[in-house]
């Protein structure tokens, strides 16, 4: 028995998508007694923290329909099935959404993003050997995201002022600043 | 225009929780073409980044089910509703978790958690004026947590060891660490 674990009686499944699944667990409590959750499935994500030579970092602005605004994010991407690998497909949205490419990538950390609710777990790399490619790589054909190359003390601002505002984006923020960037 | 604005044609209401909904959205993206949009409405939440007098910082543990397992976070809660203000619920989730109050809540930032699929926007405060109360505060009846106190070097290695992986609290753990805690 895990601590706290509460029992699934019944599993609700209310809608199956192309990228998050939703179900309501009746569940016994504790105590004993009954609750629902409701439960959204993600597969998972990647995302990356990348510092050019000339210590900026990458950042890619993207409309986000959730949001109903664009917002400013390391770049970053879903994983595909549970075959896609996190450092593979980290190198993979690196080259699609910032024309950048590396053979170095450092594992950081990897963090729930909403565990009150959904599953998505995030996982987040590090490189400062950035390669620009020849060629653009084409990535998604309904995504549209403009890079942008920012100090850290740029960015830090950016957040002070809330135009960046994502979890990730924060976390890498103040994860270049530890490292005395 | 917003910058890369995607224009609802349509909206399809799938479900309406206790706590998310979710819709499906039909959009004309920047080029013309269409896509979909599966979008989780929430109602955003509050999170404490607590100090003890003596240099501890307050976790709480408990089970969520979309992780099937007992994890480590900073106090949290979501808000009830758009009347609920993020500082007094704030006060509130310490109080209910953790047996401790404050008069001064200090904003530390504000961030989504999922952009790429929900709207939740955590609302981030710290305290180091933490007063012990007397009587304990009843929280969710559905809720169960246990309090835990580590100092930052703890915290550090149990990120390490991934047993902390939120990122609130991940997050929270290195604001600690730029601060000289």
């Amino acid at each position: 028995m895990k601590k706290f674990e509460e029992i699934t009686t019944e599993t609700e499944k209310i809608f199956d998508g192309k990228i998050v699944k939703l179900q309501v667990d009746s569940v016994t409590l504790p105590d004993g007694n009954t609750s629902k959750r409701e439960i959204i499935k993600h597969p998972g994500a990647v995302a990356i923290i990348a510092l050019t030579e000339d210590n900026k970092i990458l950042f890619v602005e993207q409309y986000r329909k959730a949001l109903e605004k664009s917002i400013i994010e390391i770049p970053a991407g879903k994983l595909e099935g549970v075959e896609d690998k996190p450092a593979v497909r980290a190198k993979r949205e690196l080259e699609e959404e910032t024309g950048y490419t590396t053979d170095k990538l450092e594992w950081v950390t990897s963090f729930y993003t909403s565990p009150g609710f959904a599953d998505e777990l995030v996982h987040l790399y590090f490189t400062d050997e950035l390669v620009q490619m020849e060629d653009k790589v084409a990535g998604d054909d309904d995504e549209f995201v403009e890079l942008m190359e920012l100090t850290v003390d740029e960015a830090e601002q950016m957040v002070k002022e809330q135009r960046i505002h994502d979890a990730k984006t924060a976390y890498a923020v103040l994860f270049l600043k530890l490292k005395g960037v």
